[in-house]
């Protein structure tokens, strides 16, 4: 199951062809994050598309949008140093791996600024979409249906699939910022690298598409077998 | 190489997205038919592309439009009883199968009407890209988009390919039309299946993808061959 999230879209023509674009793949559920009201410009562009708009929900903010799917995979046209990312074709296969009840968002930031860090938090999995020059970028709809696409397209394996279902991503949050709290408190993190070891655990352990089980071990290991934080999490520093 | 022919396009705004998405997918060559002037409205959408706005060329009639390039293949989202057409999948594999040297046009219809019966005749092959219900269709720019994605993102293979490379597109609509005259006069074809048969030569002869050779060949079979049109061209009536 996939869910398109627009975090912060500018242009209503953009939104209305990205349900647009929904609506060709045959998927249903559209989220925006960050945005007021919609525009009735973005109906224009919806054609034969308007129910996806109408049932469309507006969040406050990109963490309430996400908070009841399990994995999510945001596009990313520039290079993060903090976040990497993989191209398209390897997202999709990953996606594909997981079983088909997984609710898996795929997340898009501003037409202008792109994600930022912080709303890059909120995915387990980045990815580029290839281009053949650093200029133009895709347009925003366009990135949208280039990976609407391929999942559109591409057959589920049919037999069980050997993942187990990942956490909640709001659980996969709350789990996070526990570890950053035991980190803040055992003052490995602190105000000149708070932002850059935040930055790695979210990347870090958003990868491990983080089950129930995985969630368990992470919090005994942080709770209890980080007793000597500085030398332990050398890792973790910045070189 | 690949060229991108747009017949009768009515926004636009569309035609500047799909320039954008020739440049996204590094290509540069844009031709615009049946259109007398590029309102500068294209621009906006155009972004970091307006260069390939700037040398798309403008032809009165798809017919010139194409007369250069070696093979068409044309985008069609409805069925054609007269024209066959292949998963978008299948289509990307023909062309990549022919020499690199190759131009190959990729022509797509108007935003309403798509193309007519007479436009198909301009194309080799015709295409079909695959979407989740029959409403909406694609819009025209994002068919442009999902037709060079795959084109931009395979590798093609190194080794020599086995096929000769085909006629220009203006010779084998003379050798086409030819062959229709000959029909013509046999009185195989009259007015009341001129039209059918036409669309019915342009599908069949198109996908041989003719080669000088092949239009020798042909041209010698109709010429000297057809002897008694009414039978030996029963395979062609209508049924």
């Amino acid at each position: 199951m996939f869910s398109v999230i627009l975090a912060r879209p500018e242009n209503p023509e953009n939104i209305g062809l990205a349900a647009r674009a929904l609506a060709n793949t045959g998927f249903r559920d559209l989220r925006l994050a960050g945005l007021r009201r919609l525009s009735v410009k973005a109906f224009r562009t919806a054609v034969h598309a308007e129910e996806i708009l109408n049932k469309a929900r507006l969040f406050k903010g990109l963490e309430e949008a996400v908070a009841d799917l399990h994995l999510v995979f945001a596009a990313t046209a520039r290079w993060r140093t903090n976040f990497p990312s993989m191209p398209l074709a390897e997202a999709v296969e990953k996606m594909l791996s997981f079983p088909s009840s997984t609710r898996i968002g795929l997340l898009f930031g501003n037409e202008r600024t792109g994600l930022t860090s912080e709303e890059m938090r909120s995915s387990n999995f980045r990815f580029t979409i290839p281009q053949a020059a650093r200029q133009p970028s895709y347009n925003l709809a366009s990135a949208v249906l280039l990976t609407l696409f391929p999942l559109f397209s591409a057959a589920r394996p049919a037999g069980p699939v050997p993942f187990e279902k990942p956490l909640a991503r709001r659980d996969q949050d709350a789990c996070l910022r526990r570890i950053a709290g035991i980190l803040e408190d055992r003052e490995f993190m602190h105000e000149a690298n708070r932002r850059y070891v935040t930055d790695m655990i979210f990347d870090l352990f958003g990868r491990l598409a983080m089950t129930e089980k995985d969630r368990r071990l992470l919090l005994a290991v942080f709770y209890k077998g980080v007793t000597e934080p500085k030398r332990s999490f050398c890792v973790l520093k910045k070189r």
